[in-house]
C-alpha cells in the first residue's frame, strides 16, 4: 500500500508471486533486490525448487544427477517468503489468492497488493489418439527422471526378451516435436543409449531407432536454415532418423502411427509438442489471446494496474502494433528473465508513483546440443556449429545457472561424466497409475490366456473379442464386449493366470485397474461387493464379511458353505 | 551336468541365483570366479541395481544421492547373465523358475542345474494396527529417496503452516526400532534437519523432535552394553529422544501411540522393525523355521542337493546343535558375504565330485553411525567411540563398496557434503497409493467443511460422524454411518469442496480413493455409474453417454434434460 502521492513507500507493499520458473524466481529476486524491506515478496510454487530447463535433456540421459539441475528456491530467494503450495485460485476484487499447502486439505489464502503471475505452460497432447495416455512428456523434473528409467528398463528388457517384435519395440524411441526440447532429447538419449550398449551384451547396435518426427518441414525453427540442415544431417549421421513433414495420427502402448500412414513398433513415445495453458490460469478467467494472458506493453495485465503476468503463461507484444508471432516475446527463458527485470522496474515505479515502461528486448541468440559433443550456435549473428557450439551451449548455460552450489555441482557432473561410465542404474519411478486408460489398435492383443492376471478392464470405447478354449469340447468359444462391458475380473477369485484370451476388435480404449487397487475395493467397498457377488457365487466362492480381511491389501475369496 | 564320476564337468551346468542382494550378488561374483566358463551363471532380481544398504540411511538424509549408494548388477557382474525379472514360483521338481519381465504379463521359464536362493526377507507391519498403512520403511533405495522428500516435505510445510497442532506434528519425527538402521536412520534426519534449518526461518529448533522407540530396555543389542550405553547417552545430547521399553500400540497419519499409553502427535513414522520372510519364499513351501529357509551347515535347503540358500532368508546353524540365537547367523552383510563364498566353494565341489564343508565364520565386529560425525565400533574385541568410530564406519564400509565408480562417487559425495549446504530440493516421490487404507481414532477429523474434496471415502472398519448445517433450517444435521457405507462422492456432481464435516465416531479404518481415480471409474466403469446414478439423479444431474467423455481424465456430469 502507498501512501497518498508522497512517492515515498508508507506502509510495506505485499507482492505475491505465483509461479518459481525463469519468470516467477528471478521477478521475486529482482523485486527484492528494488524494494528491499519495503516490500513482502511471498513466492508460491508446487515445488520448493527451481528448474533450470535447459538441463532437462541431460537428466534425462542421466549425465546430471536430477538434485543437480535444480535449486532450492530457498537458497536462492533469502528474503523472500517461499510458499511450497498448488494455486486453486485467485479473487481478483477481494486480492485473495486461494492456494492448498501440501497433503493438506484445507485452503489457505493469501492477501496481496500487487500479483505477479508466472506459472508458464502445460501440456495437451488430447488432440491425438492416445498420445495423452502413452506419451511421456519433457517438461518436469519428474518427466526427465522418468524418461531415464523408461530408456534404461527398455534396455533391460530388449537384453532378456526372446520375443523378436517386443525387442524390436523396446530399442525404437521416437521423439514427437523438432524443436530444441526434442532435438536435445533425441541427441542426449541417443548418448544415453550408445554408452550403455556395452553393458547389454546381446544387443546389436544396429537395432536401435531413434527417431525424430517433426511436422514442419525443418527442424529447430528459431534457428537459420543453415544451421537447421547441419543439424539435421549431424543427428542423421549419429543413426538419427529424422521424418520432417510427419505428425502422429495416434498412439499405443507400442504402436505409433504417423499422419504419413507408417506405422511404428515402439515403446517410448516423447511428445515435445502441445502447449496450452494451465488449468489454473484458465479457471483465472483472465483476457487472454492464443492462450496466453492479455498484457500490455509494460507487463500489467489489460484492464488491471495491480495484476502482473510474464514468461510463457503471458502474451507480451514486442512491438505496439504487433503483425505477427515474429513481434511477440518468445517462451524462452532468455525473455523471461528480460522481463522479470522489467517487471520488477514496473511494479517498484507503480509503488513509487512512477510510470512503468514498455518492455523491450532483442534475442542475443539461440544455442542447441546435438548430443555426442556437438551443438549449433547463432550469438549475436554469428553462426557455430559442432564442438565449438556444444563448448559454448555448456559453458553458456553454466554462467546462466543461478546459485553457485548448483554451478559446482554442474561441473562436476560433468566431469565424471566425462571420465565414468554412465551408470545404467534403474531408479524406481512409476511412469503409469493403476487407474489409466489404454488404447489398442484393431487387433491387436491385450492379453492371452497362460498370462498373468494383472488387472481388470472395463471398455470405453470400440470393442474387444475374447477367445476361451471350452474345457469340456476343447473347442474356441468366441464373445465379443463392447462400451460398458468389462473382463479380467477373475482375478478376485484369486486368479493369478488368464484363462481367455483377448484381442481388440476394432479400435479400442479401455480403463485398466491394477490388480491391487482392483482387489482393495472388492474388498472394501460394499457397492462393488454387491455387484461382483453374483459372479463370485456362480463360482461357488463368497467374500468374508466387510472387515475381517483387516490389516489385508488383498482380499481372500472363499469357498461359499454349499462348496 | 557333471560326467559321470569322473570329477570333471563336462557339460556347462546352468546356475541360476535369486536375488542380487549382499548374498546373491556375491555367490555369483564367487561362482563366476571359482567355475568361469564351466558353468552358466544368471541372476534374477527385481531391480537392476545392488543396494549398499549400510549407506541407505544417508540417502535418506541426502548426504549421498540414491544413484551413488547403488551399482548397476551389469557393472559388478560381467559375465553373468543378469535378468531383471521378479519371480513368480519355482518347479523343483522341474527344475524351473518362473518369472515375470518388465512390464510383460507372459511368464517365462529359466531351467536351472542349481538353485541358489537369496531373496532376503520382507516387512510386515501388520500386528500394529495402522503401522502398515501409515509407517515408512528403509529396506529399499525407494524407501530411503522416500525418506527424505517426506522430511523436507515436513519443514515446508511447517514452515508455512498457521495452525500450531499441524506444525507440531510436522516437526515430530519417530523412529521404530533401536536397531542399527533404526539408529542411524534418526541420526542422519537429525543431520538434515539440523543442516536444513537455516532455510526455514519461521521454524525454531527447540519445535523439532526426533524420537527413538526401541521395546527393549537397551538400543544396538548387537553392540556391548558399555556402547549402547554411550550411544544413547550421544543421541540423548544430540536432543534425540530414545524411549527404552516402549512399543508401537496403534498408530494413524497424525498419531502414534505407544504401549506406555504415550500419544505423540506425528506425521512422520519410520519402521525398522517386523522382519518376515518374502511371499515369494512363502510359496515356494521349501522346509523352514522361524520364517526362514531350513538350510543344512553347507548351505544346502533341507531334503535337497540342487538347491541353496544364503543371506537374511536362510536359517544358517553355525554349530552342529544350534542351542540360541547366537548359533545362528545374524542376518547382516559381513555374513552374507562369507556365506556367499562358502556357497560358491559348496557348489564347485558338489559340480566335481567333491565333497560341500560346512559355512563356519566368527564376527569380526560391528560398526554404527550415530549422526553428527559421530559413532560406536567394536572391531577385533576393541571398542571405539565418537569421531574415531564415525571415521572408521565410513572407511570400512567405503572399502567395502562393491566397484571403484561407485567409491569414487561416494568419496565425492561426502566431501561435497562436507563443504557445501545439504540440498533442500524436494524430489517428488509418491509416498501413498491413490487407493489406500487409512485409520483414524476416535475423534479424529477426518475432513471439515470448506476443505478441498479430494477423495472418496468407504467405512471398513469402525464408524464416522457425519455434521451438515441444513442450508434452510441452519441447524446441524448429524448421521452415523459404519462398515459398509460411504461419504465424500459429491466429487462427482463435480464438487471442489466439502458442505459436511466428518470425524471418526470411534477407531476407524476407511478406504479412500483419490478424486483422479475415482473419477476415471465414475467416467468409464458402468457398474459405477449404474450404482452412483440414482444420487446424481437427486441432484439433477446425469453423465454423457460412456466414450463421450473421450479423452478426459475427469468426467464432467451436465444437468439433466429435466432440470
Amino acid at each position: 500500500m502507498v501512501g497518498p502521492a508522497t512517492g515515498r513507500i508508507v506502509v510495506t507493499s505485499r507482492i505475491v508471486v505465483l509461479g518459481g520458473g525463469f519468470g516467477g524466481m528471478y521477478a521475486a529476486r529482482a523485486l527484492k533486490r528494488r524494494l528491499g524491506r519495503a516490500a513482502e515478496i511471498e513466492l508460491v510454487n508446487a515445488e520448493n525448487y527451481f528448474v533450470f530447463q535447459p538441463l532437462l535433456p541431460e537428466v534425462g540421459a542421466g549425465s546430471i544427477t536430477p538434485a543437480h539441475a535444480v535449486s532450492p528456491l530457498r537458497f536462492l530467494l533469502r528474503d523472500v517468503f517461499v510458499r511450497k503450495a498448488t494455486v486453486d485460485s485467485v479473487d481478483f476484487d477481494r486480492r485473495l489468492v486461494t492456494v492448498f499447502q501440501g497433503v493438506q486439505r484445507r485452503p489457505t489464502e493469501i492477501g496481496y497488493d500487487h500479483l505477479v503471475i508466472a506459472l508458464g505452460q502445460a501440456a495437451d497432447l488430447s488432440k491425438m489418439p492416445g498420445l495423452e495416455e502413452h506419451a511421456l512428456t519433457m517438461r518436469t523434473l519428474e518427466d526427465a527422471r522418468r524418461l531415464r528409467a523408461h530408456v534404461i528398463g527398455q534396455l533391460e528388457h530388449a537384453q532378456i526378451t526372446r520375443l523378436p517384435e517386443v525387442k524390436r519395440g523396446a530399442l525404437t524411441f521416437c521423439v514427437v516435436g523438432g524443436g530444441f526440447s526434442g532435438i536435445e532429447t533425441a541427441g542426449e538419449m541417443k548418448d544415453l543409449i550408445d554408452r550403455s550398449l556395452k553393458f547389454y551384451p546381446d544387443i546389436d547396435p544396429s537395432e536401435v531407432r531413434m527417431i525424430v518426427v517433426e511436422f514442419a518441414d525443418r527442424i529447430l525453427g528459431e534457428m537459420s536454415q543453415g544451421l537447421a540442415d547441419y543439424a539435421t544431417r549431424t543427428l542423421r549421421e549419429r543413426g538419427i532418423e529424422v521424418k520432417l513433414g510427419t505428425g502422429v495420427a495416434s498412439a499405443t502402448g507400442t504402436q505409433l502411427v504417423t499422419t504419413t500412414g507408417e506405422v511404428i513398433d515402439t515403446r517410448t513415445i516423447v511428445a515435445t509438442i502441445g502447449n496450452a495453458p494451465s488449468p489454473v490460469v484458465r479457471r483465472m478467467g483472465l483476457p487472454s489471446e492464443r492462450g496466453r494472458i492479455s498484457v500490455d506493453r509494460t507487463l500489467a495485465v489489460k484492464g488491471r494496474s495491480d495484476v502482473w503476468a510474464l514468461g510463457d503463461c503471458a502474451l507480451i507484444a514486442l512491438k505496439d502494433a504487433p503483425q505477427g508471432p515474429r513481434d511477440y516475446a518468445p517462451p524462452t527463458a532468455q525473455f523471461a528473465v528480460r522481463e522479470a527485470e522489467q517487471l520488477a522496474e514496473n511494479i517498484a515505479s507503480t509503488l513509487t508513483g512512477g510510470t512503468p515502461q514498455p518492455f523491450d528486448y532483442r534475442s542475443k541468440g539461440a544455442l542447441a546440443s546435438l548430443g555426442a559433443r556437438k551443438g549449433v550456435a547463432q550469438v549475436f549473428g554469428l553462426e557455430l556449429k559442432g564442438f565449438p557450439a556444444w563448448l559454448l551451449w555448456r559453458f553458456y548455460y553454466l554462467a546462466f545457472l543461478p546459485g553457485l552450489t548448483t554451478r559446482i555441482f554442474v561441473l562436476l557432473n560433468w566431469f565424471m561424466d566425462g571420465i565414468s561410465p554412465r551408470s545404467v542404474v534403474q531408479l524406481h519411478t512409476r511412469s503409469v497409475p493403476p487407474t489409466r486408460y489404454v488404447r489398442y489398435r484393431a487387433g491387436d492383443v491385450i492379453y492371452e490366456a497362460g498370462n498373468r492376471s494383472d488387472g481388470f478392464y472395463t471398455v470405453v470405447t470400440g470393442a474387444v473379442e475374447m477367445t476361451r478354449t471350452d474345457p469340456e469340447t476343447g473347442l474356441p468359444q468366441v464373445r465379443t464386449i463392447g462400451p460398458g462391458g468389462h473382463f479380467g475380473e477373475r482375478l478376485i477369485l484369486g486368479a493369478t493366470r488368464r484363462q481367455t484370451s483377448v484381442r481388440a476388435a476394432e479400435d479400442t480404449k479401455v480403463l485398466v485397474m491394477d490388480r491391487e487397487e482392483f482387489l482393495k475395493l472388492a474388498d472394501s467397498f460394499q457397492a462393488f461387493r454387491d455387484y461382483f457377488g453374483p459372479y463370485m457365487a456362480r463360482h461357488g466362492m463368497t467374500w468374508p464379511p466387510l472387515g475381517e480381511t483387516d490389516g489385508q491389501a488383498a482380499p481372500k475369496p472363499v469357498p461359499t458353505e454349499k462348496d
